[in-house]
C-alpha cells in the first residue's frame, strides 16, 4: 500500500515516465520508502489500472514511444485519504534488536562485526539524511522545486517544513542507532578485556 | 526467520509447551519481534520437523495431554549460527515517516491526530522497555532466571548485559520517536497559529 501511496506522491509534483519515477524515486522517497526498481513499472501499471494515474504514450527518441503518466483526480484524492488516514504505529520488529539480545550466543569477534556494520550504516544513512535536509531547506532539489511550482505561494512554507521535518525523524533514528552500536562495541570491550587490549597492541603506534 | 530464531532463544531459556511458548513470548521476545499468536503453534511443528526440537507428550491435568518442546542440539547450533552471522542493516520502510512528508495534503486535525497516536504509543512503549530494562538488570524476570540457571556463573554477567543493551536500543529509539512527534506538534502550531490560539481559548483556566 505504502509503494502506492510513495508513487502518487511522487506524480503529485510532475507527470514522469516509469523511467524518471525511478529515477526520482531513488533521490527522494526512497529515503523514506526503500523499493526495489522491479516494483515500480508493475506498480505504475496497476494505478493505471485503477484509474489513479494517466498514462499517454510519448515519443522517446526518433522511433521509440515511452509512457508519461500523471495523478488523476481520483489519484489525488486516494493520496490525499492516505495522508488523512491515521496510521496505527507499528511494533517492534527488528533483526539487529532481537540478535543483540543473544549475543552471549556469538564470538565477541562476530558480535563486534555485526556492530560495527550497524554503525556504519546509519553513519552513511546519518550522513544522507543530513544533506537531503540542508537542500529540501534551502530549496535546491529539483522534484520539490517542481512541487512547489504547482503549489500556492502561501502554502510552500508547509510543504518544505514537512519534508525537512520526515527528514528530522531519519536523522534522529539514525543517530540513535549509531550511538547504540558504539554502546555495544563498548559493552563488548568491558565483557571481554583482554582480547580488545591484544588489539590495540596489534595497531601501529598513533 | 526471525520468529524462528526467537523461538529457539525461547526454548534455549527451557522447555516449554506451545502455550507456555505464547505466554513467555508475550512478556520477553515480543518487545524485540512482534509475532501474533497464531504463528508461534505452527512454527513449533515445522521447528519439530526440521529436528531442531523434540517434541514429547506430557500430561495435561487427568486425562488429556500436552505437546512440551526441547532444543535440540541441531537447533542451538542453528540459533548459534544466527546470531554469529552479520545481518544486513535495512533500509528505511516507515509509513509514519512516509506520511509525514505529505502532511500538507492532510488538514492541520489529521496531522495533529496522527502525531498525538505516534507519541502516545511511544510513550507506553518507552514505559514498557524502561520497566523491563530494570527487571533485567534485577534479575527479576522469570524466563531470565531460568535462562541464568543454565549458565555458567562467568557468563551470567555477558547473558544480563546484552539482553539489557537489546533494550537500551529500544529505549534510544522510542524517546526519538516521541522527541519526533513532539517537534510535529510544534510545527503544526507554528504553521497554523490561528487554529492552536482557538483551541487555547476553549480550554478550561489552567
Amino acid at each position: 500500500m505504502s509503494l502506492r501511496m510513495a508513487l502518487l506522491a511522487l506524480l503529485a509534483a510532475r507527470p514522469m515516465t516509469g523511467f524518471d519515477a525511478m529515477r526520482q524515486f531513488d533521490v527522494s522517497v526512497d529515503y523514506l520508502w526503500h523499493a526495489p526498481h522491479t516494483q515500480i513499472y508493475p506498480e505504475l501499471r496497476k494505478l493505471e489500472a485503477a484509474g489513479l494515474v494517466d498514462g499517454e504514450e510519448v515519443p522517446r527518441g526518433e522511433h521509440a514511444r515511452k509512457r508519461r503518466y500523471s495523478l488523476t483526480e481520483a489519484g489525488r484524492e486516494q493520496l490525499r485519504a492516505w495522508v488523512e488516514e491515521v496510521e496505527e504505529p507499528r511494533r517492534e520488529r527488528d533483526p539487529q534488536r532481537l540478535k543483540a539480545a543473544y549475543f552471549e550466543w556469538a564470538s565477541p569477534q562476530a558480535a563486534r562485526a555485526q556492530l560495527e556494520a550497524h554503525a556504519r550504516f546509519h553513519e552513511d544513512a546519518l550522513a544522507s539524511y543530513e544533506k537531503q535536509r540542508e537542500d529540501i531547506l534551502a530549496r535546491r532539489v529539483p522534484l520539490l522545486q517542481a512541487r512547489l511550482e504547482r503549489t500556492p505561494p502561501s502554502e510552500q512554507e508547509a510543504v518544505v517544513e514537512f519534508k525537512a521535518f520526515a527528514y528530522d525523524g531519519l536523522i534522529a533514528r539514525a543517530r540513535a542507532e549509531v550511538e547504540w552500536a558504539q554502546e555495544g562495541l563498548r559493552l563488548l570491550d568491558r565483557l571481554h578485556p583482554e582480547r580488545s587490549e591484544g588489539e590495540a597492541s596489534e595497531q601501529p603506534d598513533a
